[in-house]
């Protein structure tokens, strides 16, 4: 079995409306199966308020942990809007005028006199980065270094990430497959340990979850790997022990 | 004005299920709005892997940030379940079998031979813990230190957080009030920026959160604040502000 290089990615959420519980955070979910899909294992996740000192120890602290890096949100016109500003700082260099993004926005604000200066503010980035499109409401996103800057409205970001897949690679795609056990979690947790010992060398990964329905409870036995022919064993190895169990 | 002491909170949410997109995270903004309802400041959330050096290092990090530190996930019965012996690690304690723990274990699965080795797992607390009661499938939770460990199946943790509010102490609790506006985020942005630095001191925070509806778009502008008459005068400002607009 060949290993190919695995690659891996975090993420910053940037929001005090979510920490403040206002608003319902939306995009953890949609960014980790783009992960999956992608081959990108996502390692970590952190919810972060709009605070420059605090974006920047983020951003120092992830930027070397992932191949990639991405943050969503505070990236609008208005005072609280701080994180391309905070990204430029973690990344020791200044914060420049874009002159395409600038022309962009220009166009769609149609004119000098609705150009106003917060929205010139959003042609501002990083220097060194290189823009992702906004095809919803024109004001992009960059990337400077291995650091994705995403919007946080969920429809912007979802837009910007079609075309950030294109821009970053991945590795063998990891794939899942349930086993749904009838019993609660205990009954097999034993014989679960010894598959997964058995496995975790050759790369499968075993989650147990129960669940709790109307009628019924029980677990669902998740299996993760990239290689499907071993895959394929533990699946039956697992099956078994239910149908014992 | 008297400033009383402000209490905050850190969330880490251990799973790879989340991180792997398999299931969608639910507990944050749960947590996020007990917290505000008790007066206490969720200042950074973590979504982690079931990994020990991961859990013990995120631990040590935010334990001594917030004056109170939530974990949900992976207290259960199986291999993936390390959540207790990596808190036990991270605070420098041996993990020991409680007594009470155990008991209502053993009552719950009814006489020792259901009571396997796994389910005896849960009984299994970081020395000098306080368990915290679990009414929906018994095996409890526990605070060790200022460390409030949960479990990650939503009904339970917010059976759980029942009694957790009433273990720990808030401050003034802040309210929040929206402003709507009419017009897209850019149009008022100057505006309001002088008018949060203006209340900045005065405690008034301002956020300011672009939405998308099917035939409209606009600008909710959210105040916070736990001083009440100030928060009116502010609220008042960015009406006129909209109003002018």
């Amino acid at each position: 079995m060949t290993l190919s290089k695995s690659y891996t990615a975090a993420l910053i959420v940037i929001g005090n409306e979510i920490l403040s519980g206002r608003t319902r955070e939306k995009n953890i979910n949609y960014i980790a199966i783009k992960m999956v899909e992608r081959g990108i294992r996502l390692v970590e996740v952190r919810v972060i308020p709009d605070k420059e000192d605090v974006i920047i120890s983020a951003v120092r602290a992830l930027k070397d942990e992932a191949d990639y890096l991405f943050t969503t949100g505070g990236i609008g016109p208005t005072h609280d809007d701080i994180t391309a500003l905070s990204i430029a700082k973690a990344l020791g260099v200044s914060l420049v005028k874009d002159e395409q993004a600038y022309e962009i926005l220009e166009a769609h604000y149609g004119g000098f006199k609705n150009f106003t200066e917060p929205r010139q503010k959003m042609a501002y980035v990083p220097d060194g980065s290189v823009l992702i499109p906004n095809p919803v409401s024109k004001a992009p996103g960059f990337v400077c270094e291995n650091v994705y800057v995403l919007a946080g409205v969920p429809r912007i970001m979802q837009a910007m990430m079609e075309h950030v897949v294109l821009m970053i690679q991945g590795g063998d795609v990891v794939r899942s497959q349930t086993v749904v056990c009838p019993y609660i979690e205990s009954v097999i947790a034993q014989g679960l340990s010894v598959i997964q010992e058995r496995y975790e060398a050759k790369g499968v990964e075993i989650g147990s979850y129960p669940y709790f329905k109307e009628n019924s409870f029980g677990t669902n036995i998740v299996l993760r790997s990239s290689n499907s022919a071993v895959m394929a064993q533990c699946v039956k190895e697992v099956e078994g022990l239910v149908s014992l169990s």
